[in-house]
């Protein structure tokens, strides 16, 4: 057959694979939203057998001998076409893939949608046990799956590269190594000053007009609601069932107005990013964020760098009085600025200032770490992580389901996820410094309530390509540097020398 | 290989079968509810790559081979088990399947998804001639369908097969010429009467307090909440995605109080059925309703035999006093009872009285037969059934979202189900025959509120046995009678009699 021919013919099946890969989305999506709690075990063996499915599909001869064939067609492309990109991507999940048996994929998709009722109960319950023999299944699943990659430098490679493509566990103990020393500092430093008083943000914040504002923020911020929609759940997050329907979740605290508001513009950060991808890419698997970090620079950069910024709140804080004039009517632009970027070591990680956050993630890391390694095991997991805690931060918390049951991901399975929060973060402050040099009012239109050129430049660098770059490429293309803590350190240094006068 | 493996091997690709299936609904009740308007084509694109796959994994080589080797097993089987009225059904499904292309399913799926959200909006602006592309390529590809089948009687016995296992075209005219001139009659006598005043139910009733109600009485009809939840949508329907997840569809008229607490009532009647499918048919094609006409029996027994009773507004009318003491505060439950039982050719369907409803269901028998027999053109059918509207029911819809585009049936592909609705109502009556013979105390126990022994007498006479037995069996099983107007005609004239003083 001539090249065009298996190129259809692999799109084809890719096509399946990624409407399979979408629909699993969906179960998911409602699982987390609107699924009564009786669909439980019929929503796991659903994911279990849509898993498998989709799996044989990918990984089938078929595919193998298309791209196989296809590879001389490929090296006479433009490398940075999506045809070519195509190619080179489903050649390396291939390759991965291919060494993992189906059933321990649809096992694992069993195991975590089992799992999901149970520590959603055991944290209401602040109850580690119930939850104990899930995780202890879990884990051992994910070490299974881990070691299908044989050899490798580090058991936990297999598993971080699955949402970090091409980075190893030693590049992120590496670059985290190089920043903790500072933001350890920059923490002991913030706690020397006087404290911010932000009891104002704890009073009684109605959940509709909490809902309002921050759809009215990021509609502003050019969140397409013809193409997606908010909804309520446990846990927040953004799931893409399609470049036309992606959709975010949120939850609200009704005595505390940061939780809601800056959760809303996180997830439309992921929810611009999979909007923005080009629909040239959709039903393949280029239909996907560059990786887990690359998708957190977006939502960390909405919620942080702009939505806790004195810019943003120059333009919405006095919307925002409209909302709350009896809680917040007497209360200075200044305060609230300061108060919404309090720091102050925290038990919950969705919760944390920036400052702490890192130190969240870094002890995340080193747990999960050590479980994937088998150093640690499942029922000692609650004490290893209150005494982590109480080391790099300083507290303890009052039961498991402040401490070590807070977190959806371990009971998803999703072991390598969390470095790529921090990762975001870096990544955030890299693309900011890029961004404020390529468009230098930037603030200003921040200032203006403007956003229009900000998500222009993010679809333009970042969204549009999809998963067609892996990150620390797609990053050195955008900002000539690898994936580096320096510019995140210069911008926290710098707003906190402002907010807590260093 | 033994029978036992080879029945644990048909079980287990018939489980991943039903996955399938059961992840297809809820892409659709999804699409009904909560999907943005964007995510229209690529929703097409994923059930149609579903539709395939389950259809190949259906209709494999493997599942025709273990059926053959298991028949001899099968005939030592006690015929009315599990097992042998798995393999049966599953056996039938097989033969009938294996007959059409999974591509022209694929077909089917995407072009009925994409025809969704254009007769939609064909309806809100009354203007068939968008939807008609769309609805010309459906009959294309359902007559494609049926022609399958060859050879047949008749080219929609295929068609009505799928709803209605085992009953033929000529059946269903037969039962409904047996009974037309009957329910003519009955609506000529009724029209010769005073006429009910109804006004007091068009007023301004609020959909909360509507919800409630309806929430409040099928809680009592057995609905359970923890396996099962209610939405909104254009077009109330019902959709399970396994026993322990049932949801059920409303809407609601802010001006009219019957339309949304009979659509519920309706659609609880459905979901109870889902709900009360025996566990062990789980993940099996006989987790399913025996036909739709028996679904129907469900649904408009609920709605209609009990819900317009006057027995059950003995007990719940001074309830809905509560909820409405403005719009209804001086209404007497007899004017209310005859009120919500009031005889009038109207447009809709959905909103028919029980006495001209079956018309409406004739009318739509004789249009999509003759589309499928190709006697009839799209483009002719506003006008046919307009005419049609006159013969059967004197009166002529003002627009078409009055006429030919109020029902989804047709965008939906859903040709041959239509008749299942009025054999639905037929069913209902024999049943209730049989019910309140078995349980003399019934009408006293809906006077009460009381609907456990109404309940569970349907579970165990039809909902439990999911799709074991074949309409005809089940209703000779229970009636010892085949489907048959009678019980229907009997109890139409009873109560119009009272109603209507005839």
């Amino acid at each position: 057959m001539n090249p065009e021919t298996n190129l259809a013919q692999l799109k084809n099946t890719l096509n399946e694979y990624t409407d399979l890969r979408k629909a699993m989305s969906l179960l998911v999506w409602d699982r987390e939203t609107y699924m009564p709690p009786g669909g439980a075990s019929e929503r796991g063996d659903q994911l279990a057998t849509l898993t498998r499915i989709a799996h044989l599909k990918f990984v089938s001869q078929e595919v193998g001998q298309l791209l196989e064939d296809l590879k001389p067609y490929a090296n006479e492309l433009d490398p940075d076409s999506d045809d070519a990109r195509l190619i080179k991507v489903t050649t390396r999940l291939y390759k991965k893939r291919s060494m993992v048996p189906a059933n321990l994929l649809a096992d694992i998709a069993k195991a975590t949608s089992d799992a999901h009722l149970v520590w959603e109960k055991a944290r209401e319950e602040a109850n580690f046990n119930e939850f104990q023999p899930h995780l202890e299944k879990i884990v051992a699943l994910r070490r299974q799956y881990a070691q299908c990659f044989k050899p490798y430098n580090h058991v936990y490679d297999p598993l971080l590269d699955d949402y970090e493509p091409g980075l190893k566990t030693v590049d992120v103990q590496k670059i985290f190594a190089a920043f903790k020393p500072q933001q350890v500092e920059l923490v002991r430093a913030i706690s020397k000053r006087p404290q911010i008083d932000d009891s104002f943000l704890h009073q009684n914040y109605n959940e509709k007009d909490q809902w309002d504002f921050g759809v009215e923020v990021i509609t502003r911020f050019g969140f397409d609601w013809h193409r997606g929609r908010q909804d309520k759940s446990t846990h927040p997050f953004t799931q893409s069932h399609g470049v036309g329907d992606v959709r975010i979740t949120t939850r609200f605290l009704q005595d505390f107005f940061p939780s809601a508001f800056f959760s809303t513009s996180h997830e439309c950060g992921h929810g611009l990013y999979a909007q923005g991808i080009d629909v040239n890419l959709s039903r393949t698997p280029l239909d996907n964020g560059a990786s887990m970090s690359i998708h957190e620079s977006q939502s960390r950069l909405y919620e942080n760098i702009v939505g806790r910024s004195l810019q943003f709140w120059t333009h919405f804080y006095p919307r925002l009085l409209e909302y709350f004039p009896s809680q917040l009517g007497d209360v200075p632009l200044d305060t609230f600025y300061k108060a919404i970027n309090k720091v102050e070591p925290s038990m919950v990680r969705v919760e944390a200032d920036e400052a702490t956050y890192n130190l969240h993630i870094m002890l995340r890391l080193e747990l999960e770490i050590a479980l994937i390694e088998g150093q640690l095991q499942v029922k000692d997991l609650p004490e290893a992580w209150n005494n982590a805690m109480q080391d790099y931060l300083g507290i303890t918390p009052a039961n498991d389901a402040q401490g070590v049951l807070q977190d959806i991901h371990w009971s998803s399975g999703l072991f390598g996820y969390f470095p790529t929060y921090a990762l975001g973060n870096l990544v955030g402050a890299q693309l900011w410094e890029k961004l404020i040099t390529d468009i230098p009012d930037m603030l200003d239109q921040i200032r203006q309530g403007e956003f229009e050129s900000l998500t222009a430049w993010m679809k333009d660098r970042i969204h549009r390509h999809g998963a067609k770059f892996e990150p620390q490429e797609l990053v050195h293309r955008i900002t000539e540097s690898k994936i580096d803590p320096d510019a995140y350190m210069r911008y926290l240094t710098n707003k906190y020398s402002d907010v807590y006068e260093l």
